[in-house]
């Protein structure tokens, strides 16, 4: 995955604490996309395992009020892409999954045919049998009718699942992946992401997926088709330099803020290949109540 | 992974149905590197699954007659180098493996402890106290005496084990792959291979393992201290080009054979970046009676 060299050209401004910088920056954007108040909101989480819905649910358990609307998941943005953007031949309609209920509940939304995912009929052993099966493509184990395979982050992931993508984009499939991201924050520190599921399947084929999650910007188009914003009057706001800030970068929005409570470094934001505008220590730094 | 560009200067002669070519060929090597009769042979795999005892079975259930003594396995390879090459301090002996019962044999044969692998405690999926232990480096999810992290291909590979195994190398274990064929043929077809379970370990670390199965020179290195061959005089034959061709190449052997019954093509045999001095439609050809 080449990554273009992306930043903004000075150094960032480091904002907690300084009243007339955070009101200059403020004063720039109509939209925030990830948060703040006052102003459109736009929650977009790369996080593919959670639909919507469950997203809404979360941010509520967090004293976050929003609604489904307001939320952009890459589970969400791929269903888009499935259902409206890709041009799948009449008996090719079907999606193989790997990936959570977060991924099925949008493709269901979006009325789009799937199997894999969840159910518990993947979640096991490879046998000698499926080696046969596999090879001679027979349909009791490779439906005819997958013309799609969408890789997101599964806690479930398995060698069959694996062998059966892999089979399935040989055989024509279309690569798509929720995110790339490579590793999940949970309880403070880092697990295998989403990307690290889709990197079996880059390394077996020496190709990428098509990644409908941050910073693609299939993802950026979605949000401003459905919430039609001036673009330079929109921040991007996240942790990440790789996914949120770059999305913002390339996407062309007037700002991006990057906050300490995450994956990057001061030393990322300050001196790194992609650089948000502007950093703070945390969110609620945004909030200050005599701004 | 870089490839380093190798070829042998020519391109290969075809020598199936060359009995001249083939006599002249066959002249040249004392040892050869995988197949053939009446000559030193040693067999070279890179499937870390199977102990060397279990590959003398598989080669005795072929009409092939084989010892233990002639078997060089990636588990072998792998578990000499943690043995006597890995310099690991004391209380950093232990090795967390990603892999079948080949590699546990090969680990204990060379009295290498190890936890992980075919343990049914380790096929499980990942629960939110996990998460949790693994934070806080508790002991009882992240042993302290582990210092290597070995994957070699493992038909349960789950979650659990890949973020255990992102942990250890995170901590300062050496991070070795038995070796890093992204896939592995079975039933005249391909399926994900080891170098697929540490594709997702080498997108979260952003680092390549230590891989020891061909084409790793430190096998080559172990082979020739153990046969005490001239390389000059010794041919490796095989099916696939970026792993048996590249490892004679590399290796500065006097020949390298390609066999077109496996992985690579004709096409690649002959107009690759990496090319065998020759090759055969079948390795029988070879053994034309009337030579």
């Amino acid at each position: 995955m080449a990554q273009s060299q992306v930043s903004s050209i000075d150094p960032p401004r480091y904002l907690t604490g300084d009243k007339t910088g955070l009101r200059e920056f403020l004063d720039k954007f109509d939209v925030f996309l990830f948060d703040c108040d006052g102003k459109q909101v736009v929650f977009v989480t790369n996080n593919s395992t959670k639909s919507r819905a469950d997203y809404c649910k979360k941010l509520e358990g967090l004293g976050i009020p929003s609604t489904v609307e307001e939320i952009f998941s890459s589970s969400y943005s791929s269903s888009i892409y499935i259902s409206r953007i890709l041009q799948l031949p009449e008996n090719k309609r079907k999606v193989f999954v790997i990936g959570e209920s977060g991924i099925e509940q949008e493709l269901r939304s979006e009325n789009v045919p799937f199997i894999g995912g969840t159910d518990p009929a993947y979640r096991r052993d490879i046998t000698p049998e499926d080696y046969k099966l596999v090879a001679a493509g027979d349909e009791s184990i490779l439906d005819p009718e997958v013309g799609v395979v969408l890789v997101g982050l599964d806690f479930h992931i398995n060698y069959l699942k694996q062998a059966l993508a892999y089979h399935y984009i040989k055989r024509g499939a279309v690569f798509l992946a929720t995110n790339i991201d490579s590793t999940l924050p949970n309880s403070g520190t880092l697990f295998p992401g989403a990307g690290s599921m889709s990197a079996a399947l880059i390394m077996m084929l020496g190709k990428d997926p098509i990644a409908l999650g941050k910073p693609s910007q299939a993802m950026m188009d979605a949000i401003e088709g459905k919430f039609q914003f001036d673009r330079s009057r929109a921040c991007m706001v996240g942790d990440r330099v790789n996914t949120d800030i770059r999305f913002g970068l390339e996407g062309k929005l007037g700002g991006t803020l990057g906050v300490l409570t995450g994956v990057s470094s001061k030393e990322e934001f300050v001196s790194g290949g992609v650089r948000p505008h502007a950093y703070l220590d945390k969110l609620s730094d945004l909030l200050a109540s005599d701004l």
